[in-house]
């Protein structure tokens, strides 16, 4: 059954506004993700809202109907609201007519099956939850298991993060950790660890990749510790042909992810 | 000579504070760069601001100290300003303790020589100033010579891709055309049009590039018009192994870059 919330001061409108903290995600355990698509890709991959919160003026549309049942069926909320109270809950003038609630993902290193994949991206203190989506995007294009991040990343349950993931934070599994953890879980087993470095290093083409690869990144403006990349077991160079000596962390993740799926794939 | 200025009603408070929104920048044409990393950039290649902005709080640096009297051997003007004025010009809790303005540069086809570089970057209806930022810093590291952005694009000049660009603003040829000027302007000459394409595509990698090389990027939701895929000389796909049919924009085109360099690069 929907329900039907009319005024700004309902505490589910100040519960949703809420989720765009990362303090009250936290308490609530719980976080927002907005857009069809989105909530199509994670009803294909299981994941159903704990709450949907559509827009009276929505278009109709037969998957938004099938999610409507599904959620239900499962226990989950239906609200509808006008346009102008989701607006309210976005923060956007021109809000997606549909949103959901779902229950925030394990993200302990236990979680991690380093064998279901042959590429696993990481990155270190990563600040901008844009970059951490656009990660979680490339990750799931080039058949990586997961993202796992370290020390005081931004919150992969962000706004931001899940709309830049494009659907991948449902798909791809998501670690959080601090170095030592980290380090300790990843020589418990087999598996490379690589970053790009500008010492010590070979071209990041043709260079030994080895499955399941993980591929550190570093922080947007201080790149990685140098104790970092000490650890690693392969430190390649992109080339930086212009005045700059640094890419864009998601862009240099993805390069890196490329040319490691290319190396792992075999000529046709 | 330093000016001092303190009221926030000062209106060359007001000038810097417009030059945040496109409609002043275009009135104006000129730009804000913040920073004095980008500005030493600047400076690198040539470029002085027409006003240079310091917090009075700022550490002595002896690269500022040398921007500041080339600034004002080259008739600009330099202010100095407290930090919390500073703030309100940038729309900063914590500015950069520098900022300049520059003189937007010319950005017609006509300003770009395609044999000066094997690479360009093309990006079409490209909407997001971050994305844009972050093709100019690429280009600079693959030794583009530019990006030409088709249609109706982000600001090139907007302080967020002036940011992303982290200087490549400065060193990358920047143009802006519709396709119509753009696909008269390439075939006036040589030049491969290359994209990105599901449809009637070779793999990306090792595809037959030629120089110099223009990549096409399309726009993040749409992607590019059938009509443009179709132009181009050479289609080539990504593998998209998940659930995702794109990468990110400024993804896709470093990728894609970074491809083409090497391909252009005898192995070693």
């Amino acid at each position: 059954m929907r329900r039907t919330i009319t005024g700004f001061s309902n505490p589910t409108v100040k519960f949703l506004r809420s989720l765009r903290d990362k303090k009250h995600r936290k308490a609530e355990q719980c976080f927002l993700a907005e857009g069809l698509r989105l909530l199509i890709d994670a009803r294909e991959t299981g994941r159903l809202p704990q709450m949907l919160v559509m827009a009276t003026s929505r278009a109709p549309h037969p998957l938004l109907d099938a999610l409507e049942s599904d959620a239900a069926a499962a226990g989950g909320e239906v609200i509808e609201m006008d346009e102008a109270l989701l607006a309210k809950v976005t923060g956007k003038d021109n809000p997606q007519a549909v949103c959901g609630v779902f229950a925030e993902f394990d993200t302990s290193l236990a979680g991690i099956d380093r064998v279901a994949a042959p590429i696993w991206l990481v990155a270190q203190a990563l600040r901008d939850p844009g970059n951490l989506g656009t990660l979680l995007r490339t990750g799931d294009a080039v058949g990586a298991g997961g993202l796992i991040l370290l020390d005081d990343c931004a919150d992969p349950f962000s706004v931001e993060a899940v709309r830049a993931s494009m659907g991948a934070i449902f798909t791809q599994s998501v670690a959080q950790a601090t170095w030592a953890e980290f380090a300790a879980w990843l020589r418990q087993d087999g598996g490379q660890l690589v970053a790009a470095s500008l010492r010590d290093a070979q071209p990041y083409r043709g260079a030994p990749y080895a499955a399941p690869c993980f591929i550190l990144i570093g922080n947007e403006s201080r790149g990685l510790p140098q104790e970092y990349e000490d650890a690693c077991d392969l430190r390649v160079t992109l080339p930086m042909l212009g005045r700059a000596d640094s890419l864009n962390a998601a862009v240099a993740g993805a390069v890196l992810a490329y040319e490691v799926l290319a190396s792992f794939t075999p000529d046709p």
